[in-house]
């Protein structure tokens, strides 16, 4: 890829930081602050604990960027207008199935993602993290390197950590063309399991892990903008075919 | 400089951490946290508000960090084994007569200074951040990068974002000789204020003005460890001849 220097500065306002089932007030607010510290503004949160997204709202000094903060119920609805989707983790292996970069490695691409179209950055709840189902939405993860014996951080902390790497004034490696928006995304892996299911592929209770894997798998291909349209049509008419016979 | 490249792994142990006059002992635990993601160790407090430090330091799930952070009644002492004293200012431009370093580029100073000695890295009280005084003791000061209209960050997510950048693994550039230990930096202002005021210099009432700057001028000079003996030597006997005449 062709390296090329252009200011983030323009381009901050598309990224999305994504607060998954997060449950401490204090958090919402610290991450809603980093945000602010870093030029950022889209704060979206998926199913908070109600409690937690009322209080940080109405704490005293909270910043415009909560003010604004779009609440959404589902992690599918909350990065659906986004080409590029990332989920954070602490783990630095589990049964991951996607590509996982470091901080280091992946703030370049989340520029390079956001000068061709909307990112969405998720972070998972405090406890448990983002769930696989979350993951299945992704197109990569990212991991913060940090001491094997302390590895999970803070989720204010993390989100802080973050936008410094993701906001640091340096070469942008230059964007291919622009990538699918997630819904469209979502609409071809619904027409993927569609026609699958209706193939006889999917094993009665294996449901819900097929149509996951499919939706991973569908993240990584990086289908472009320009030829979302196609694969929709193409994979439309192969549903249709395939449920009518 | 020559430029090498060194694991900093070893040298962890070489940061400390200081908390100067911390009111809210959720930042504490959250500095001490980051620390343990980042795989460093010494913390100090100076001038604690004590319910916050107690409050901390019994928090369910307070890191070793935490449980090890010593106590100080003042920033010299706090410092006084280290021979580099960093200061981080949430302030772009105040009266400042030091150097200011941006995060990116402090960060590989520190590492070097962490090659040839102790290096302490002082963060404020939350309202107000470090004095002038405070930034007296400092050889430089530094500053992460943030959006004008929310300049000030979060203690504990300043301390994280710190740490961060400090603990990244890259090229380090290759340390000068040893720099003198800050207690000897203290010595050595000390004797040149006696000098100063037995000769008349310090006008009434700017005793603490003068000696602040004095502290500051010396600080700048990054005296070295062979050097500092001798220094001393010398000033020791020019105030001890005025002194007694």
């Amino acid at each position: 890829m062709k390296k090329e220097k252009f200011p983030l500065r323009g381009l901050k306002d598309r990224l999305r930081i994504v607060l998954v089932r997060t449950r401490n007030p204090l958090n919402i607010g610290a991450a809603a602050r980093a945000m602010s510290n870093f030029g950022f503004s889209h704060l979206r949160v998926v199913k908070p604990y109600e409690p937690a997204f009322r209080g940080a709202r109405s704490a005293v000094g909270a910043t415009e960027v909560l003010a604004n903060a779009e609440q959404f119920g589902s992690v599918a609805d909350a990065v659906a207008d986004c080409a590029l989707v990332i989920g954070t983790t602490a783990a630095r292996r589990r049964e991951i199935l996607h590509v996982l970069e470091n901080l280091e490695t992946g703030a370049p691409l989340i520029r390079a993602g956001m000068s061709s179209g909307p990112v969405a950055l998720l972070f998972g709840s405090e406890k448990t993290g983002l769930s696989k189902q979350d993951f299945s939405h992704c197109h990569w993860l990212m991991h913060i390197s940090t001491a094997s014996r302390q590895p999970s951080m803070n989720l204010g902390q993390a989100v802080a950590v973050c936008l410094y790497e993701i906001a640091r004034e340096t070469e942008v490696v230059s964007a291919g063309p622009p990538l699918a928006a997630a819904s469209d995304l979502e609409r071809i892996t619904s027409l993927l399991y569609e026609s699958l299911a209706a193939s006889g592929y999917v094993r009665s209770g294996a449901e819900r892990t097929t149509k996951e894997r499919l939706r991973r798998m569908v993240r990584i291909l990086n289908i472009t903008a320009e030829d979302a349209e196609t694969w929709m049509g193409m994979l439309r008419q192969i549903a249709w075919k395939l449920t009518r016979v």
